[in-house]
């Protein structure tokens, strides 16, 4: 599949990417080291449910989707526009850079 | 619309996620420092792309987006399920469990 893809080099998402790549195993280190700190609530909260549902739960699957979430709401520290704090005139602006887009 | 919705406070993951998001800030806290880091090599290859591309290129804007996909890259730390490295066995007992949630 990857070979009917044209990768250009100089788009600037990709070119980001490539760093983005270059960096993420040693930025994956430093996010382990980080869910370590949270990893004793984690564990407590999955074991308290573990208790207090009668059913079968898998403690693992439970923190590991909590990382996740936690991942995913960390997004909003990048948020992908400032649309939502600013006013008509960012609307206007990021309209036209839509545009600008198609051209 | 949060009215109508039934929060179940002895469902796994509501459970979980409301311990996510007390954690939350101080997660975001540990994230940032963590991106201070790499923003030094993020604004290098973003000034660059801006050098190297002709049009105008906003680098706060790659940099968020690099930021988040690194975010989204190190889910990979706590995947969903063993399925991908495992064999048939436990893709039928994932199965099994899939039953399991309608019943």
């Amino acid at each position: 599949r990857r070979s009917h893809m044209a990768v250009s080099y100089t788009d600037p998402q990709v070119s980001m990417d490539l760093l983005r790549a270059v960096l993420q195993p040693s930025f994956n280190d430093d996010i382990m080291a980080v869910f370590r700190k949270y990893h004793k609530f984690f564990d407590k909260a999955a074991q308290n449910v573990k208790e207090n549902v009668s059913e079968e739960v898998q403690t693992d699957q439970l923190i590991r989707e909590a990382c996740r979430n936690a991942l995913e709401h960390a997004k909003q520290l990048f948020p992908e526009a400032e649309v939502k704090r600013a006013g008509p005139e960012a609307a206007i602006k990021r309209a036209r850079a839509a545009d600008e887009d198609y051209s």
